[in-house]
């Protein structure tokens, strides 16, 4: 029924929420959800009364890989169905009406997810059909509602689009990348003692050019080209560059100086 | 150049980043970023060299609505020049190599557009082709990298979903939606003292049918059915129909108890 062991490629976590589409209409739909959900790391699918029956080949096609996502799905003919055996059910929903029930952000849900899947407890999103969205009887089969923060002026989201917020905030919810690092990888950020060994390179040779020569304004120039050459790290292989480059500027200056041969 | 006006009717905010899709290949997905950018408050759309060239009717029918968006966008031979009037420029891409810049989560990008379009400066980001992503050269034209948290074992991420996960994450850097709240609309939630009386109510109808003849378990029995219905918020409309519940079903119970007429 729930197709919990499908998706095992994809799969780095154990107890994960399952994504359900009432009603889908459109099986490309149907596959970039899949997609979505293998981003995000969410693997387990049903729907609930697919419009064009399933399966669809369209689906496999627009899935990029995340086959198994789609080869494991399980189709039900009811929400009630399709929910049976959870113990939480959000309901994404853009606008609800008239009904009383928590509201959650699309990152609070993802967050309560969480919390769920780690009781160990299993817990399901229902998404609606592309047009229409959930009507309040598949609201009704859910503990919680699901509303994106998103522009109020234009609320007409994608199916697989709102998977796709849902699985990402669901990743997102654990993850611990730093929010801003520095990317190096194999390459090595220079100490300061290389970079003033350029520096001292570079103004030696400003120096030998007459660039530097007027004296009273040297040393606010010199701070100045410090200054600029401190504004990020630099690695060890741009100071290597960059020592080439100055001493090059320098070579070429100096042939110009010599009378031509 | 930078169709600035061309999106006037989904435009809540001011200066908001530019979205430049660096040589896209399907029309489709070009339809579908705009859909995405209108969700999240982005409406300033470039391409550079798209493949099949521009425009293509396949964009408009994906955009469900944001037309404005592609109305508005401007086609750019290079990236250079797609962002020659842009002060701060993000690449997004998944891998980077051999590069010394800063990284940042789309959540960490967001909060720095918001912080560069309030000084105001105008920033863009870069999204690109479907099959390669940005190549190096590309990636020189950027101040700084976004690599979005996503499940390293399936990273193969559409471009409309790429741009919808940080079209969202701009929106969500300056939203104020509470991440949990109780949806009520025009529903009133019940006082304390409107849900005591039904209680009351219900107790009293629980004694005449027997149903709390134990007296030495009455206490308990009446305090757990207090904690049931003080699980979540009770709406009016909801004690309204609880009371009449309880009065039609000690009803039924009176007749059935009468002598058939």
């Amino acid at each position: 029924m729930t197709g919990r062991d499908g998706g095992a490629d994809l799969h780095p976590i154990g107890n994960s929420p399952v994504v359900i589409l009432v009603r889908p209409q459109l099986a490309d739909n149907v596959g970039a959800v899949a997609r979505a959900m293998a981003n995000g790391g969410l693997f387990h699918l049903r729907l609930v009364a697919p419009r064009d029956g399933w399966p669809q080949e369209r689906a496999w096609r627009m899935a990029s890989g995340a086959d198994r996502i789609l080869d494991a799905l399980t189709v039900h003919a009811t929400v009630n169905d399709a929910v049976a055996d959870l113990h939480h059910v959000f309901a994404t929903c853009p606008r609800p009406r008239h009904i009383i029930k928590p509201v959650l952000t699309a990152r609070g849900a993802a967050a309560e997810a969480r919390a769920i899947c780690a009781r160990p407890l299993r817990c399901g999103f229902l998404f609606g059909p592309e047009r229409a969205g959930l009507d309040n009887d598949d609201m009704a089969c859910a503990d919680m509602l699901v509303r994106y923060p998103l522009n109020p002026a234009f609320m007409s989201l994608n199916l697989a689009q709102a998977v796709m917020v849902m699985a990402y905030e669901w990743w997102t919810a654990t993850d611990e990348t730093p929010v801003r690092a520095l990317m190096t990888n194999e390459t090595k950020v220079a100490t300061k003692g290389d970079l003033d060994n350029f520096l001292a390179h570079l103004v030696a040779e400003l120096d030998e050019s007459g660039f530097l020569r007027n004296l009273p304004k040297r040393p606010g120039m010199v701070r100045n080209i410090r200054h600029f050459f401190q504004r990020g790290e630099v690695t060890e292989q741009e100071l290597r560059t960059l020592h080439g480059m100055v001493t090059e500027l320098a070579l070429g200056r100096r042939q110009r100086g010599r009378p031509e041969g």
